[in-house]
């Protein structure tokens, strides 16, 4: 692909991250789009397809970053979840995009390649970390993580006050869960 | 308000409960809407005032039973935890139409007079069971609140099997933060 072919696409992905974050798969117009982007109507459909594909291209892009910016570490779970919650702050428009692509696309993101690799090993270090006594084993590992990611669950719209209280217990309520029964 | 009034404005409510939880405030189409609900569009502003207000007036209508259909019971938290889980399952529109809520109207849910009455009444019970040593007081008793809603949070396009081991693993998270640490 030539070089300002690549450009161009990043700038459209660029564009459509916005634009998606902001107004999800149904909400998004390509032509506003298109305007974001400083780019052609038609040549988003001829490089995409559709404004489902480019949804989906949009979520491919940052699924990495998603899964993998903050390091996993089975045996300190409690800074896994806390540097997992300030991921979410910093990025909220990451965070958006993931949601509106579970409300629109179900399913869809389980069923991603990088998804899958990224979970499993998630889950063959935990259970690990379960095997060498160092994580409590009342949950299965898989099950384990999904609980810890929903605590993580970001606030509505929070004042700094309620995130700062909010950390806190994220990592206290993820502490009482690892830690092994005597 | 005439009877046949209240019943259009039944009517279309129906219709935009159906209609929001499918595509959301931004995706939904008020001409769709009113073909569903076999209203004339322009009656449908003429009650609500915008598609906006219809989002909001949506959720309001539904917001008691989300709250509240579930007892809450500040001393069998697993129990509400599992309640909950279930009710989730038994109405994805429900959740849906909360979910696209939190999403295109962030903070609205909170400041609502229902959200507001209702959490309050379940962190005094929760306060009253922690200060009888009935439930364990790491966290506060709204942080606690928000972290049990956290571990409730349905799975993506789940297989039925996979919901099982779900709702086992909610109950045994939920046991794990709540009992008392000796």
């Amino acid at each position: 692909m030539p070089r300002d072919s690549t450009a161009t696409r990043t700038r459209i992905l660029d564009a459509a991250t916005a634009e998606f974050a902001e107004f999800g798969l149904a909400g998004a117009r390509v032509d506003r789009l298109a305007e974001r982007a400083g780019a052609n109507k038609q040549l988003i459909y001829a490089y995409f397809g559709s404004k489902e594909a480019l949804f989906d291209a949009t979520l491919q892009r940052h699924i990495e970053q998603l899964l993998d910016a903050v390091p996993f570490n089975a045996y300190d779970l409690p800074a896994y979840a806390i540097a997992m919650f300030d991921f979410g702050i910093e990025h909220p428009q990451l965070l958006r995009l993931l949601r509106w692509h579970m409300l629109e696309r179900p399913g869809e993101l389980a069923r991603l390649e990088q998804t899958i690799g990224s979970t499993a090993r998630k889950v063959a270090a935990l259970a690990e970390a379960q095997a060498a006594g160092r994580v409590d084993n009342t949950l299965p590992p898989g099950e384990l993580l999904a609980v810890v990611l929903g605590i993580i669950q970001a606030i509505d719209d929070p004042t700094p006050e309620a995130l700062a209280v909010r950390r806190e217990s994220v990592a206290a309520a993820v502490r009482r869960l690892v830690t092994p029964a005597d």
